[in-house]
């Protein structure tokens, strides 16, 4: 059950332990390198050797994992492919969501074409615009649809994750959209921070800004 | 001059303070709320109204702008324009930027064609890739090279930043040319933990880790 933005409370755990935010953030990271082992056929791993290709202690991987029950066997470290299925179930990964864009201009046709989505399961279904000119067009074999249809679109193309490709004046008014279609995870490329309930997770992507974090350190 | 991963110092300061990365991780953020208010013609901004809209309190506010010396005058607030103005100089982002991008894949060529760039001084000048079919091709009107020219490309085209847009299987490998071309800022795009010099900076842009770490709220 989510508690708000800060953390949450893991359902199966008899103990009702809070998981704080910041660990769940890095488990798709422990996803990402427990698959990478299975591929290269390690069958077992230790919180040392999980440390080093994370850059994390072993300590600080053993308190992770310790959130959502006894993983590792004393002296023996983990079983990479049960870990690595237990660590996807506990993050929703065991099964495909879908997704909508809302912004198809240059950017939101950007994000369609996108490679990354669909092999781990994110599924973009529906496009929405507020321009006349592109409803009822199709890019990249999605239908533009009006964003004034957003709300029945969620429901009827069981839609759980908003993308949004809008231009900063218009993100704050689509996010507000998007909440109150019932979206409650939202990846938002418009250069705003923006604002929304306590329940709905947003997360920005912004590579002008991740550059311009690293320009201070060229300018010298 | 930069002093490792976790920290720098200001030159311009003469007490030669150390500024946090995680303040100037925090400036590109200033900047863009500082334009919003120049753009809706505020003059003069309070800690307390930049704390509301950058969801920070204002003794922190205070406090990240106190390391480049005295911006604000005590119960005037700061002068918006003089203040945005100083911080673009002390990120290098009164300037433009050269940048490459290696691998010219569907995510290179959309990464390519992302709008959000050059309006910010980022330009695109070169193009890299490995496939034969690709080099000496014209993708969005980047010639594609051949990734044994990049130290040479670098040289002679000013790049100061690379985006890597290959394969997970190919990403250090690339990494490792960049930085042995003189690079020193990465913004990687290939779903890897990489490993560079503690001298360069390397940023991740990974919408699919960041869609992984939100279906854990959502899947309950």
């Amino acid at each position: 059950m989510a508690t708000g933005s800060l953390q949450t409370t893991y359902d199966n755990d008899p103990n009702d332990v809070v998981v704080p935010d910041v660990v769940v953030e890095r488990l798709p990271l422990y996803v990402r390198v427990l698959a990478g082992l299975v591929e290269s056929g390690t069958e077992m791993v230790s919180s040392e050797q999980l440390g080093d290709q994370l850059h994390m202690t072993p300590a600080q991987i053993r308190k992770d994992l310790s959130y959502f029950g006894r993983f590792g066997k004393q002296g023996r470290g983990y079983n990479v492919a049960a870990l690595v299925s237990q660590l996807k179930e506990i993050l929703g990964l065991d099964r495909s969501w879908n997704a909508c864009i809302v912004g198809m201009g240059r950017l939101g046709r950007a994000i369609a074409s996108y490679p990354g989505f669909a092999p781990e399961g994110f599924n973009i279904v529906a496009a929405f615009d507020t321009d006349q000119n592109l409803i009822g067009t199709d890019v990249d074999n999605l239908p533009v649809r009006s964003l004034s249809h957003i709300k029945q679109a969620v429901e009827e193309d069981e839609i759980s994750i908003g993308i949004v490709a809008v231009p900063a004046s218009a993100a704050q008014s689509v996010i507000d959209s998007l909440v109150d279609a019932g979206i409650s995870a939202i990846l938002n490329y418009a250069p705003v921070t923006a604002h929304a309930p306590d329940h709905v997770k947003i997360k920005n992507i912004d590579p002008v800004m991740s550059l311009q974090a690293m320009t201070y350190y060229l300018k010298t």
